[in-house]
């Protein structure tokens, strides 16, 4: 793999091309945002996974592609062609995907030119890891990589993700690409299951903004260059385990560099009728601005982390309703509880990660869910910052 | 009526607590939060009304009286029952609206001095209006009254609303409460069928921050001291296109006040297959942060809009989707329209109201839908509010 600077963006020092290319065909699978205005590499990828000769990924940053028609979705055709070229591979086995700024067309030229001197730079670059994180970068203040290695039946197999995203971040998933590469066997319909399943407790758990973008992509790569039998039985579940490990610091990431945040919100919503209400109430909560000024002034202010739940649409006995912040019991069963507030204020302003753990009595079903807390800074650079 | 500062408040220049009483008993209709966490308040209000027979509304600002369990209950019980002692009226036919923190108790003492105190004014303030409505303010940065009088069959009438509301304002309703006192002789059925429809076209076609309170409260007054028959036929049709304006006007002053905010944002939303569709879009746009923040850096930034739409949740055809802010076309059919930025940054920059206009085509239905733009201000008052 390989990243550079194109020339998309401004600013030359900022990367914004990636190719990632594999030496033998990959099993691809692929989940997408669920937004109705889609993105043109989204329409693209959605026709190509999941599949069994997927080559090559190309990347493109400081353009989403997105609400550009029929010229968008021939520009996203075209880069698959260049980069597949680029490689020797056929144009309909390479992937694309695109970020940034929507509704304008893709510089083809720079992006042409791009593909085949970044192509060049393949297998000679040492940090090409950093370099290729750093190309799908938008507003994201740090590049984001998680890697896990794993012996399955004696043989070694490496499972490498990277992911990009810090805005337009609602679940469904955000504005957000995330790329995870094995070399692990995995047969096409465990490639596709697992990850669609990992996904929905990972990146579709995580909000800045709670903005449904119309580019979010993540896509899983396997080649098999590990060798062997297709994974099956307990070798598949723990390959599936390390890549929700992978997946969960890959999503975690993305709201901890949320624009503005200074706190990652851990919310863990617990005792519901279904893992669906736990999500619906999380995601209520996660993407109140009152809750998100709140953690980040440090006031354990709780009233509006259970006034939120209340309209989430999901039924539940209020009196059944029990809150803890960073491990402080603020409501108990209805009624607030006595508690030292400028100690739970300065636990809060005193650690990058706030816990919320919001109980009911509904049932036995639970969730986790990440977002960011809001700040000024996070208006002033959407006020500024045109997507 | 008469507004005073009771205490609740810190600072003594700020009123707290406001009295309205009728010298006859009033027609109510009231229409309240759909929070399942409500407030003790809202319990009470719901058992009364509809009603024939209201004397008073007592209103304290400061405290919510939100989840505040049985003792919250007991507290609204007991203000009833004081605001009914000084007015002559039994308890039963009193009613309480409380804004402010959440869980925290009233100050009985100081509730129960007030309204003593604040009954002796009644009748001897010139500027009753204005005082009884900024008893009812929490960050409103200006009381919001609006006025009608109207000639019906001859018979002069009279329809008066306050309101308040700046945060935690999202519909069905907002940390709102509105308060319309008519002089009209209105049947029950007329008041409360009237009122909730009205309320869906005006206060639940609102939000600043999206974030549905535990009190919202808005009830109709009618005491039929303009004298005659109960109004029907035309007149009433008349009367509750008055009653309409009254809240029209009293909603759009709430997101125009909204905490923090430079721009009210006027949204259209039609071409749509039914009402609902139209309003979820209309929510789901303007309670997108992105939209907020370019509306607030004059930024015409019409991926944003669009992209919102395209995750309410309504299914529409995205090539038939035509944009225009301020009257300038920004997106046509699907496909970006070329437009004069400047002009349109301008526009939205010299503007206190901007006007964002959606058109699909699915069908005929529409609606209007009022927001707020998000500044870092926003962000401030709430890091630092503890509501």
């Amino acid at each position: 793999m390989a990243g550079m600077h194109a020339g998309i963006k401004r600013n030359p020092t900022r990367q914004d091309l990636t190719l990632v290319v594999s030496d033998r065909p990959c099993v691809a699978a692929g989940v997408y945002t669920r937004n109705l205005v889609y993105a043109a590499p989204v329409a693209l990828n959605r026709s190509r996974t999941p599949s069994e000769r997927i080559r090559a990924v190309v990347v493109n940053s400081g353009n989403a592609n997105a609400c550009t028609g029929e010229r968008g979705l021939a520009d996203a055709q075209q880069m698959a062609h260049a980069a597949a070229q680029a490689c020797g591979a056929a144009a309909e086995d390479v992937l694309v995907m695109s970020t940034g700024v929507i509704g304008e067309f893709l510089p083809m030229d720079k992006i042409l030119a791009g593909i085949k001197e970044v192509a060049a730079k393949l297998g000679s670059d040492e940090d090409s890891l950093v370099t290729a994180a750093r190309g799908m970068m938008t507003t994201d203040t740090s590049h984001k990589l998680a890697a896990r290695s794993l012996q399955l039946s004696g043989r070694p197999i490496q499972i490498t993700g990277m992911a990009k995203g810090a805005a337009m971040i609602g679940p469904n998933m955000a504005t957000m690409l995330g790329l995870i590469m094995t070399d692990a066997p995995v047969s096409t319909a465990a490639a596709q299951q697992g990850l669609s399943a990992i996904v929905d407790d990972t990146f579709n758990c995580i909000s800045v903004d709670g903005h449904m973008s119309t580019n979010d992509t993540v896509l899983l790569l396997a080649n098999g260059a590990a060798g062997g039998a297709v994974l099956d039985g307990a070798d598949l579940r723990q390959f599936q385990s390390a890549l929700g490990e992978v997946c969960t610091e890959l999503a975690r990431a993305i709201p901890a560099d949320g624009e503005g945040a200074t706190h990652l919100i851990a919310l863990e919503v617990s005792g519901c009728a279904s893992r669906a209400a736990a999500r619906q109430i999380a995601k209520t909560v996660a993407d109140s601005p009152l809750v998100k000024t709140a953690i980040a002034g440090a006031d354990p202010n709780w009233g509006r982390i259970v006034s939120a739940a209340g309209y989430s649409g999901i039924p539940f006995d209020p009196a059944g309703v029990t809150l803890h912040v960073n491990g402080f019991l603020l409501y108990r069963q209805g009624s607030p509880a006595s508690f030292d507030a400028a100690a739970v204020s300065s636990s809060i302003k005193d650690n990058r990660e706030t816990s919320v753990q919001l109980r009911f009595s509904e049932g036995d079903s639970q969730i986790r869910f990440w977002t960011a807390d809001l700040t000024a800074d996070y208006v002033r650079l959407n006020a500024d910052y045109h997507t």
